[in-house]
């Protein structure tokens, strides 16, 4: 495989009419908190939510006749499979989407929704794609890649393109890596431009896939994730050899940045980025000193977050903020103690979310009870304010920290 | 007080080099689940994130240098706070805030963050708007009010010229009203520019206030709303004035739409709108007949939303979808028997977010207990399954739908 800038020129003239151009903006807000200058790139508000739109509309156009004719498969439970999902559908081409049977029917609708017939089928990713390739096979189906095929990077790298022409004034991209087909077209493009740039890839703490084969170093990748969109374990070859060429160098986050990265971009920005979306600011987050007074280029790569996880990821981030906390008052079992309580509470302007009793364990007189309250308060200020009132009228109190 | 089309156009012409010309976008995905052509004013990624800064710097930048230099005050325990705070510390004029006491400590921390002295006073608007009128008076200060003034809503109103620019072939806009500076511009600008054009109001359920003016109702508002930026009692008599001209409709709209609303524009748009930001489309969902066909302008006016009230809102809309659930199953007080419940959950795939047991209450025989599970599941389909099978292993099991 090769890659060039004239391949990715060549992509950006065949996408252009069909894949939005993205917005691409100075956040001054993140850029006096992070000191240096931060220019965002929206790929998360793409048409399906991430960047996969731009490679997979790269390589449907490039098919033959008889290739649009016979239909696509796809192995993904993600970003991939909607991208090729609704591609696919718009330029009429059939279609095939394998999916590990346990994959959350919200995204086996999102993608069913695009007409794609969509297949559950193994108990993990690997088994999937080795499905998909059986079908493919059989079925004479063209089987997509997710990213280690020089057509999808080609698509991926229109990006560093679209940055380049809108600011050529930038010192470095940060850019998410999972297999290596959006870096490897970004760092292709970019490099080909501008010399001096300096591209530096993220991974999350449990997959440094990359980070490993290019240290040498052996941890085993694995574990839970927030950013599963670059949980990978094995990166493509091709992306790899280019990462090795063009990467100038690897920051590693781990999910709690990419936490309040995602937790800042909602709040400062408005805007909703997915965990993989989120790290290439975590790594600016992570490693200042890198990016300090420099003008960098962070790809937002996506922004498909379940609800759930992103709900629980606020609440953390306020737990972690002192803005909601737990005391546990020893109480006397008697009537009226929990108003009295309560009063204290309220009297301060902490809002209370839940109450619970403890009588059974640890060494509590058979009278008496631990009664434990979670409290959001206005800042951890007013949190020491309402313990320090409690302990005043009289009960033993505590601010809990776990 | 008048307002004319040359109002705004000047208005536009003072404060362009220092307000984003935001975004104008049609959504294809919310176009075609609401059967009309949704274009969006993303005004929530304004630089407070509210249209508030338009009418604050009309405001701002006609000051005498008189009253520059004794300085402003406002009273506004949200988005007209922090707008007016921003663009006063741009122009180095000194700016006070007036915020009722029991304001939560991040608005107040997000004002003082632009250097604005922020005075808290008053148990309500009321009464902080009081002290506010005093301490103008006996400090010569200018009151900058929200809505009832000619510069604000001027301002305010540049929003449609933006759009009309962009898009000349819109029906309707669809535009929040609190205290009615906002629709008052836009719709003095929007029928000089385009008499045939619709201009929409949206109220609150809780706070119908223009509604009840205009049909001669009287229903006294209040209650809580997510919508707070547009709980407003007694709207703006120049802003009534021009409603009563100039507006074609109003829609009432109810918080769980509201909440609907943001739900939609976080999962689909990726982007965080506040209840009044998010009330406009709440509108196109509630009456779906007045739009139907139409190319409707929405505005999102807003997206300073607590991050504690958006994770309550994304969870209750799982809970409503079905995608969180709760049984009760009623089990002998024996060793193993959560374990049978959790594995029969668990091989359907439910995952499991909480557990608790009710011995004391209800006709249980003392032996037995009520175990509450809280499950998240792929939807409700697999949410009855589960119960089939907890059923069919012997357990008496409800789903419970409160």
């Amino acid at each position: 495989m090769t890659l060039t800038l004239q391949d990715i020129q060549a992509a950006a003239e065949r996408i252009q009419s069909s894949i939005m151009h993205t917005h691409f903006e100075k956040s001054h807000t993140l850029s006096s908190i992070l000191g240096a200058g931060i220019y965002l790139k929206f790929e998360n508000l793409q048409f399906t939510s991430s960047f996969k739109d731009r490679g997979a509309l790269n390589k449907l156009l490039q098919l033959s006749a008889a290739e649009r004719e016979s239909g696509v498969i796809a192995m993904s439970a993600g970003n991939h499979a909607k991208a090729v999902a609704h591609h696919a559908q718009r330029l009429g081409i059939p279609a095939t989407i394998v999916m590990p049977q346990d994959t959350p029917n919200v995204k086996v609708e999102d993608t069913r929704n695009f007409e794609a017939q969509v297949i559950l089928r193994g108990s993990n990713l690997e088994e999937a794609a080795e499905h998909a390739h059986e079908l493919a096979a059989r079925e004479n189906l063209l089987f997509i890649h997710p990213y280690d095929d020089e057509q999808i990077m080609a698509g991926q790298g229109t990006i560093a393109l679209e940055i380049l022409a809108e600011n050529p004034e930038l010192d470095a991209i940060a850019v998410p890596i999972g297999g290596g087909g959006l870096i490897g077209g970004i760092a292709t493009a970019a490099k080909a431009l501008q010399p001096g740039i300096k591209v530096i890839g993220v991974e999350v703490a449990g997959y440094p896939s990359t980070y490993n084969l290019l240290r040498g170093r052996k941890t085993k990748p694995g574990g839970s994730t927030i950013a599963e969109g670059i949980a990978v374990k094995q990166p493509g070859e091709f992306a790899m050899e280019i990462i090795r060429r063009l990467v100038d160098e690897i920051v590693i986050v781990d999910d709690e940045t990419i936490e309040d990265a995602i937790n800042l971009l909602l709040t400062i920005e408005k805007t909703v980025a997915e965990g993989a979306g989120a790290a290439a600011l975590a790594a600016v987050m992570t490693k200042p000193e890198l990016f300090a007074k420099t003008n960098t280029a962070v790809i937002l790569s996506g922004g498909n977050i379940d609800t759930r996880i992103l709900a629980s990821v606020l609440m953390r981030r306020l737990v972690r903020k002192g803005r909601i906390v737990r005391y546990r008052v020893k109480i006397h079992d008697l009537p009226g103690t929990l108003a009295d309580v309560s009063a204290a509470i309220g009297k301060l302007g902490g809002n209370i979310l839940e109450v619970s009793h403890q009588r059974m364990f640890g060494s509590i007189p058979v009278k008496d009870a631990d009664l434990y309250i979670t409290v959001e308060t206005r800042d951890a200020a007013q949190s020491e304010q309402i313990l320090a009132q409690l302990r005043a009228i009289g009960y033993i109190a505590e601010l809990l920290h776990e």
